[in-house]
């Protein structure tokens, strides 16, 4: 039975996973006429409580999933950690976008590396790291530094581990658990930067103009758009994360992290890492432009056309991480900022209680915006 | 015991009424971090699907009124007929913002005329009509015309009758019902305006920029911004909102219905009828503002400052009534275009199905942008 590619008003969009990104999306199909069903394991999921409906159950329950396919009309998910074996079972009864390949690509480093250099993308020097051996010849061609990673499970630092001198050597395979790992060459590099990028399943690809991504303790602290970079540059970045969705005949939004490196030439860019998903270095598009990275993924789950990607203002999109969240009354008292909380009701160190957005009039001339290829 | 007047992230605003406003005040709630709780007696309320809780009885259902005001921590309301005793009920036991004086002065056309003239606004000649006596009185003042009304119930050209010539009169009591009414004088007006004016609970009070607004068949069809009026006008019909709602004490998001009238000394405004919650006519600011009205009311009725009023676009709001819904894949190809449907199953000839706005630059120096007073 041939599945349904495009949806109409009234359909639902199913969403894997209920945290802060299943809830935005939520919040952007809304308007669009369409439902959403939230499927998560967590009772206490943000996302139910904006949704027309919710599952709670394992990711693996295939009883659950089954049901949860036959309400759905297309499902998508909001973290790229669902298990093969659901995205598998899933894609057999509903349109799933972005599909089971995206998945499978971006939850294994190695893969990722090996895919994005396939699709013509610049990235850092890495070595496959399957035993201590490995690690000291890859140690030794990258002058004893790199970023050991383990290939899969890796989110805001963790399952990494730093490694600077011949101490951390000994006992870097054991703290990330003895994984498979990659070895990454430290990259000196002068900014990070992202480019949030979409293309629906008609094949029409755009991006967002670049956002320069600040972290504090491996966890995004700010995104300012434009990124202090020039034109050339963001325009040479936005290319390569289309012609890496294009290489992936990918359908919706996914994030394309990148570092600016220095180079003989001038700087350039190589990709850290890509995220089959809306992305948190794209949240400040819901004020600053008129179609945000959460309206995009939903129009191209829909099979439905996507909208600009022009944005009408500059922006800083600040995290508010665990106790960050009370200054929420003087955020409410900045007649420039937007809030934007999460509905989590226990507060924790490291955990995203919600960000916020200051937005101010979009400067003449301060860098390319985002348009469709 | 005190009513708490002030709300924090994770409380829960009530909302009476289950349509598309009550829908889009739910939608606007949940970045802010506040739940709502729909209260509507029908099942299928397209404003359940996007609220954290809701309940299905009667308006006037005490038992159920007592559950309610129990769960929310504040109560607002999407319409203006809810039954005196019901928002007497509920101020006795929660927050209720605006309050039942709004309703009481809304929901009757002649109290409604009475405390705008008191405020100091201008209205259009009206006669009170209680019976066929005063009607042949009032159109001999008014030269014989004049739009015979409805004082309760009122909408959308609902419950009144246009009176041209002497024929018209004979049935003009019995169409409408035989139930107490107002003559309004028949105004020569040049156009159409509305002002959504905002005060939060602390006496703060804005307007959003005037609209210009086109009916067709007595129900709103576009409304434009900047309307076509000069600054100086503009500037009187946002006063009169602010003067309305500050002499009403009221908290909340009004819509100001104004004429545009010639008069020896230029162009005038007269009020034509106010609305004690947010606003068809204000749609267009979902787009063309950072903060919408339906943020603004949820932000005054959770005790918060109100945000900007500032627009950063120019807007024309249409309305999609009935069929006009099926245009939804045209309007998403149009990168101008935002669409906003409201999740009805079932679209009727009238209905309101759902509203599209076009957004295009800010042109400099096209009329006042909103402001606080």
């Amino acid at each position: 039975m041939p599945l349904r590619a495009s949806l109409r008003p009234g359909d639902t969009i199913g969403i894997l996973g209920g945290g802060q990104l299943g809830r935005m999306l939520a919040l952007a199909a809304a308007p669009l006429g369409l439902k959403t069903h939230i499927f998560c394991p967590d009772p206490q999921s943000p996302a139910f409580e904006v949704a027309d409906a919710h599952t709670i159950a394992d990711y693996e329950d295939q009883g659950a999933l089954e049901r949860f396919a036959e309400t759905c009309d297309a499902v998508t998910y909001e973290f790229e950690n669902v298990p093969a074996g659901t995205a598998a079972f899933l894609e057999n009864r509903v349109v799933l976008r972005p599909g089971a390949r995206a998945l499978e690509i971006s939850q294994d480093r190695l893969t990722e590396k090996q895919f994005l250099e396939a699709a013509g993308a610049d990235v850092a020097p890495y070595r496959d790291i399957a035993n201590e051996g490995d690690l000291f010849a890859a140690l030794a061609a990258f002058g004893g530094q790199g970023v050991l990673k383990t290939r899969r499970f890796g989110y805001d630092g963790k399952g990494q581990v730093m490694i600077r001198a011949a101490e951390d050597t000994d006992t870097a395979l054991e703290r990330i658990g003895n994984a498979p790992a990659v070895l990454e060459a430290l990259i000196p590099f002068d900014r990070e930067m992202s480019v949030i990028v979409a293309r629906d399943a008609a094949g029409t690809c755009g991006a967002f103009d670049v956002s320069e991504n600040l972290h504090r303790n491996h966890i995004l602290h700010t995104s300012t758009v434009p990124a202090g970079i020039g034109p050339a540059l963001a325009e040479t970045a936005r290319a390569m994360a289309i012609r890496i969705a294009e290489a992936m005949d990918y359908v919706g939004v996914m994030g394309v992290e990148l570092f600016v490196v220095p180079s003989p030439v001038g700087e350039t860019v190589l990709v850290n890492e890509i995220a089959p998903r809306v992305h948190n270095s794209g949240h400040w598009t819901q004020d600053a432009c008129l179609c945000d990275q959460f309206e995009q993924h939903i129009r191209a789950v829909a099979g439905w056309p996507l909208g600009t990607f022009e944005r009408h203002s500059d922006a800083v999109m600040t995290n508010l991480i665990g106790d960050a969240c009370d200054s929420w009354p003087d955020i409410l008292r900045d007649p420039s900022a937007r809030l934007h909380l999460y509905g989590k009701t226990e507060s924790r160190p490291g955990r995203k209680m919600g960000h916020w957005n200051r937005i101010t009039p979009h400067q003449a001339g301060n860098g390319s915006s985002g348009q469709k290829s």
